[in-house]
């Protein structure tokens, strides 16, 4: 209506390929998944940033809803979201990069309570090479707010980042810190991730590396992550990706998972298809 | 297809901010909703306009779902619409403004009979300072329609306006007329509204007032409305809304609302927040 | 993000109208379908067109959901499509032409075996006049994939066309073979359809035509179908559809159809609308 700075954008972003778990139910399986999301974007007369987005989604286990619905308002570095925004964690912590057109998992077990609250209003601070965020919850109608809360903290070197982030997961009763870096040498991306769960009696550790190599359009992808669980095997897995240009590119990944509490269980999982980005 | 005169356009709006109602489960929550539409646009070689559209409106109470289907053909100022398509009282006759980013609810009570019904046929007539509007309900497959139907018209004078309805709500076994005004004096806009619901026997009237005052990008907004009911109070708020540029606003109230049924139960109901329009 | 092939699109289609079924619970309805697309589409370096797609529709009867996600590949004629693909045949092989705004159903019982069967790999390829499909399916997480699989030739002459299809539906225990064809003559334009599904045992045959004579803006349509059933009668019905221009026509037909396993049982029915492309 007349808002010159006002504009509604659709994104979009598919994956379809093959998926191989062994000994599963159906071992080789096709899957394909479709992101969508619509925003709208405005600037008040006074330079603040306001927008509201949500995604449309589908992939081929049945998830076909309109869904993640934010509201933000940013000014200074600083922006405010409100809705389904995720935790402060994983705002602003790097973690494992997985292997594969869709991701098979090696990084799920070594990263298993990074992000694992979700909270409904989001502070970030982008101060040049500083990130900071916090994230919490406040009552909806009709639904409680839990008290779990999350900070975190960022630097960017430029050839190196470093986060660390706290979550007091009071809905669980337990706290987790989390360590991630990340460092570009001799060609290669290496991320670096640790983090341990504390409910003040015993602590499980989980951590991982993961590397990218680029050689032209070919990139080629390693990754490898564990817990401190007495019978649990690390994970691991490597695999390529191929630029084709204009947003596309062909992925597969190939590694062993296992389950982290039985041992000598690990099975192969493998990936290979294709990512579009519109 | 090469109709050089179709469109498709997608609108939003958002508002975003806290609510409190007294004595609730949760008494201060947090509150989204995401209203964008898509809607499709074309004129025959005839002159006559044709569009359709539908709704993907979001929550926080989790409504999320592709809605309110609409097919329209207008000409001579002539609209004929079919589905979700609401109710002629409601396209014609102004009611009382809300206070609020989302409303606290003071303007219910006293029009909770106006729009209560729904129709799948609209036809609306614009002529000059002139509208009339009908509503009536055909069978769909699977569903037999209500007897129910609405008829209004109004008159718009520029600095005033009056609209009046009457509706026949077979399915409730009720009659519900509806008188409507808007008058703009002395820099404020005031809206008049009263209603009365015929059952044969009985009758219930609720009626209000509400004014909206601006001050440059201020404007102060007032409401008050009630019914005949011997046990009900009066239901009032007043609130403002200020206006940021591109479409963005800050919008809060605060007010009393009470059970019609019971004495002396009044609640204090507030809320705060924004309002986008992209 | 700079791909300066990319793009998303926002397709729409809408008919609005009602139908006439005799002696149904709801004789005479109000329908409304909207059909509105979503689709992704870029080209890789190598010229391969890459793209994704999924519908937003909605119907009077209440179907509102966001379906039907396709990913495809497609270079050198040949496309191949992942996800809710449908079937070769029905990519291939042409078929009768229903009456009406939205279809009064003449065709379905003449067409009952075609395009029975769902699959989630589609390969389509087009060489000149030729154009030949191939449809199966692969499990997906969760779901054994059915051995069915149809394959599918076509070819165009311009002034005729001709195409066959074979579904082995092993999820049924039978097999269809499909031809259809049709042929532009005197200004009108014919369809011509037979299929016979056969378990080995028994087979079932339907066929039919289907006639459209274009007058101007004003088309006559016709269409008759049946089945070899002893107790099956023919469906048959006439229309007329008149383009409005802009993408918008007028259409309605009146037919009879009666269930194919009893005797004497023909109902009429009938429709009148509009059809809108955006």
């Amino acid at each position: 209506d007349g808002h010159s700075g006002a504009s509604i954008t659709i994104s979009g972003e598919a994956v379809a390929g093959v998926k191989y778990i062994e000994d599963a139910a159906q071992e080789t399986t096709q899957y394909l998944e479709l992101d969508f999301g619509i925003a709208g974007k405005t600037t008040t007369d006074g330079g603040l940033e306001v927008g509201a987005s949500f995604d449309l989604d589908l992939n081929t286990n049945g998830e076909a809803a309109p869904d993640d619905e934010e509201v933000y308002i940013s000014a200074g570095g600083i922006t405010l979201t409100l809705g389904d925004v995720g935790a402060a964690d994983d705002a602003v912590v790097g973690n494992l990069s997985d292997v594969g057109f869709d991701g098979i998992g090696v990084d799920d077990v070594a990263e298993a309570f990074f992000d694992i609250t979700s909270q409904n209003i989001l502070v970030k601070g982008e101060f040049g090479a500083i990130t900071v965020a916090a994230s919490g919850s406040m009552d909806e109608a009709g639904v409680d707010a839990v008290d779990d809360f999350v900070v975190a903290a960022g630097y960017d070197g430029g050839m190196y980042s470093v986060g660390i982030s706290y979550a007091d997961v009071a809905s669980g009763d337990f706290e987790v810190i989390a360590l991630g870096g990340s460092v570009t040498a001799a060609g290669a991306d290496l991320n670096l991730f640790w983090h341990q769960a504390d409910d003040g009696s015993d602590t499980i550790s989980g951590y991982g590396a993961s590397v990218a190599y680029p050689v032209g359009a070919l990139t080629l992808v390693g990754t490898v992550g564990t817990t401190d669980l007495d019978d649990d095997d690390a994970d691991f897995g490597v695999g390529a990706e191929y630029d084709l240009g204009g947003g596309v590119s062909l992925a597969g990944g190939i590694g062993q998972v296992d389950d982290p509490f039985a041992d000598d269980d690990g099975i192969t999982v493998a990936d290979f298809g294709m990512k579009i980005k519109f």
